[in-house]
This record gives structure tokens, C-alpha cells and sequence, in this order.
């Protein structure tokens, strides 16, 4: 071997080709091979070598689903045998992207590593519908949730999270969009505005609006399914078609 | 005017030039004024066209401060009276950013907007440093909360994250981290990894690692100031420099 294998973990950003950072674009350009999730907008090979080899490791309909464990051994035996591998995944790698492991495994191996932080759909998807996260005198502070927990329950931060004033985002957390309401009503919650994201950044984006009460209503009219961002708190009533009177779904 | 008065929000990320987006590039590229913040990295300026207007409107020593109306008014003055004005903001700009107050104020005067996000620090720079905010496991979610409060005090979130198994993610709170080490010491977590990240994606990046209980010793052998980021959680022990044997601070 006459290469230097090496691994660098690429954030793709939320969807919108576009949202890449100049570093991601950099480390793609040099790679052997790609090995990309099935939420990387794949507009983003094209950035790649001609000679890269790409290879989808996500899940997608009628093809082979791989498991973490078996990327994480494609990962470190295409730097073995090829040289830079770029592992492109959705949003940021360390934002329920199992980067970590990913990291933990390579070092293991002996293969470097090199992060490139990406544009995570949790912070991006609210903002590019001018929903603010954070507004001085409304949120003092975001709390970013997994509705997919490894044991497949909701995660116990939900509850939690009910009780405060933060803003909520919940990522892949649509089909326990029901149980979510349910914990905020308990707390007596049910007018805290509430907005449901599918496919942020990209042309075909929708957005649901109305409260903790009306969202799941407001989801099914919008025709909204996986993978979407919810997002709960004060901060939503700053969505310009936002009314506090009004709290039916609404086309936007 | 023969132009077309418009507002851009950008996010310029953490620090490094090549952790902004493709599209805020995109958007400098054709500004006729930049509007800078005193944490954005100036070299970011080169990809605006050589006759735009550049203004630094961030605290610096030695300059004039402006305060959030100002910003705000200049931003839309120099929309009507020069066209395209790209307002490039550190990390993502709502993430403490004030951008939800720039969008407001740009709708109230009939000036359409933008919005490009950037990588926050807040998820980029302890994912740079190999710390994931979230692993399985380990941690299901990550909360973000500003050190520094409209009213100057701590938040009242901190009091409330301090409680949960959420990763804690601070920003601009270096002046607090005494008081946010007592916070967490009254909830018995004096053991809990606990790093802070200065100058975080640039060359001059410093860290200090160590427990709640020791991490006010760390910073200070390790010579951070502010602005800098805080983490605090289980997570903070995947830093390859991370031992549960040695709270001391140590040099990276």
C-alpha cells in the first residue's frame, strides 16, 4: 500500500445540497470512496472523484439494509484497501448520527480520523422557517431530543423537557408525534405552539402549525410523514403564519 | 433605486473560514454590504466582491459598539440605499443571535429576507474535540442554554438541566462556570466529565477536561478565557485525552 488510509466523517447538512460546508466539499474531493447515509442528499456525489466509489449504506427501499456494525467494518477495510474514506452523513455526525461509534471503532483499528462538523437539521430546519430557537425575553435555551430511542420507547428527556421552558426539538420522533402531546397535556401544556418540518431545505418542504392541541390534526391536512422535525415552544408563534386564534392546520 | 433591497441572514460558523456553508458563500458573493459580527472570522470577507461595503458591527476593543437597534437600522438603511445586504453572524444565527429580532424588524419595514444557517458551536466544536453530544447509551439528548441572560443572571435552565441526563451545552458562560460547577455540585454530580473549549475549529483551539469538581482548576492551568464553550456530561469522558482517574486538568 503506497496510500494513507484515513477516515473523515462529513457533516451533508440538513438536505439542501448547498447547506455542505466548504470543508465537507474539500474532503469529498479527495475521496477514494464515499460511504453515505440514505438521508445525504445525493446531489453531493457529484462533488466526489469521478473514480470515487460510492456506496449507500442507508436504509432505503428493496436494498440491503446495513447494520452499524457492518459500516462501521466497510468503513476501516475501504481505508485499508482504498486510502480516504469519506463517511457523509445527514446533518451532523454527532447529532443521533452514531459518529461516535464510528470514531471509537476506527481508532480502534488504527485508522485517523478527521471530523467536519455539519449543518444540523435540529438548529437549521426551525430557522429557515423564521422560527428562532432562541429569542432574547422568550427562550433562553434549545434541548435537541431523539424520538428514537435505542429501546425503542420514548425517550425519558421528553418528559422532562415538558416541564421546562426550553424549546423543544424532537428529530425522528413523527410516529410518537400522539405520545409527545400526550406528556405536554398532562402538563397542562396544550397551547404551546407547536410546528412539524418534513424535508426542510428542500423544494418539496412542508411545515404543520398549530398548537400541542391541533398539531396532529394540523400533521394529517399537511399530509406530513418521516422523516420531519418537531418543534415545540413559545418561539413558534414567530412563524409569520403563526396566529395564536387560528390554531386549524394551515397551507403554507 | 434601480435595485432590489434584500436581507440575507448568514451563518458563518464556529471560526475556521471552511466551516461556512456553500450558500453563505453563495450569498456573499453578490452582497453589496456585509454587516459583520466581531466573532465572525474576517477571512470570510475575501468572498465578498471588492467594491462591498464591509462593517464590523460586533463589540471589538477600540471601535464603536452597536447596540441591537442600531444593527437593526443599519441593516435596513443600507438594504434601501445599496441592495443586497448579506448580515454575517457567528455560528448559526439563532442560536443566541439575535437573528429572530434582525427578521422581525426587516418585515416590519417591507424588506424582504433570507436565511442561510451556519454551524453552530454548539454542536461543532465539542464534535471536533471527538466528544458526541449524543451516543447511544449514553445520552438520548443534548441541551443548549446561554451563560449570559437578558437580565445578566444564570439562567433558570441551568438549575433545571443540571437535574436531567441531558448533555449540557453552554455557551458564552465562562463568567458563570463557578456558578454553574455550585449548581451542579448541590445535584451531587461533582463527577461529571465536564470539558471547556476555547478559539474551538482554529488553529489557537484550547481545552480543558475534568470533572464538575475540578474543571474551575483546569480552565485556569489551561489559560481559557472568554468566548467559550462549556460541556457538560458523560459524553465528555469519550475525549481521547478523557481519564476517569485523572481530574486534573491536562494539556491537549
Amino acid at each position: 500500500m503506497n496510500f494513507y488510509s484515513k477516515i473523515t466523517l462529513v457533516g451533508a447538512g440538513p438536505g439542501d445540497t448547498d447547506l455542505i460546508s466548504l470543508k465537507g466539499l474539500k474532503a469529498l474531493a479527495t475521496a477514494d470512496v464515499v460511504l453515505y447515509d440514505a438521508l445525504v442528499n445525493e446531489g453531493l456525489l457529484e462533488y466526489a472523484p469521478k473514480e470515487a466509489l460510492r456506496v449507500l449504506v442507508g436504509k432505503r427501499a428493496n436494498r440491503h439494509t446495513y447494520s452499524q456494525q457492518e459500516i462501521n467494518e466497510l468503513m476501516v477495510a475501504h481505508a485499508r484497501s482504498n486510502g480516504h474514506v469519506v463517511r457523509l452523513k445527514g446533518g451532523d455526525p454527532f447529532v443521533f448520527g452514531r459518529g461516535g461509534e464510528e470514531l471509537e471503532y476506527a481508532a480502534e483499528h488504527g485508522i485517523p480520523t478527521t471530523v467536519v462538523p455539519g449543518i444540523s437539521s435540529a438548529i437549521a430546519l426551525a430557522g429557515l422557517q423564521g422560527i428562532p430557537l432562541t429569542h432574547r425575553g422568550v427562550s433562553e435555551s434549545f434541548w435537541v431530543i431523539t424520538g428514537a430511542t435505542t429501546a425503542g420507547i420514548i425517550s425519558k428527556d421528553i418528559y422532562a423537557a415538558a416541564k421546562t421552558d426550553a424549546t423543544v426539538v424532537v428529530l425522528m420522533g413523527l410516529n410518537k408525534l400522539a405520545e409527545i402531546v400526550q406528556i405536554y397535556q398532562q402538563e397542562g401544556r396544550g397551547d404551546l405552539p407547536t410546528a412539524v418540518i418534513q424535508n426542510g431545505s428542500l423544494p418539496n418542504e412542508k411545515i404543520a402549525l398549530g398548537t400541542v392541541d391541533t398539531i396532529v390534526a394540523s400533521v394529517r391536512e399537511q399530509h406530513i410523514s418521516a422523516p420531519a422535525v418537531i418543534v415545540l415552544g413559545e418561539v413558534v408563534a414567530k412563524h409569520e403564519h403563526f396566529s395564536s386564534r387560528q390554531h386549524k392546520a394551515i397551507a403554507v
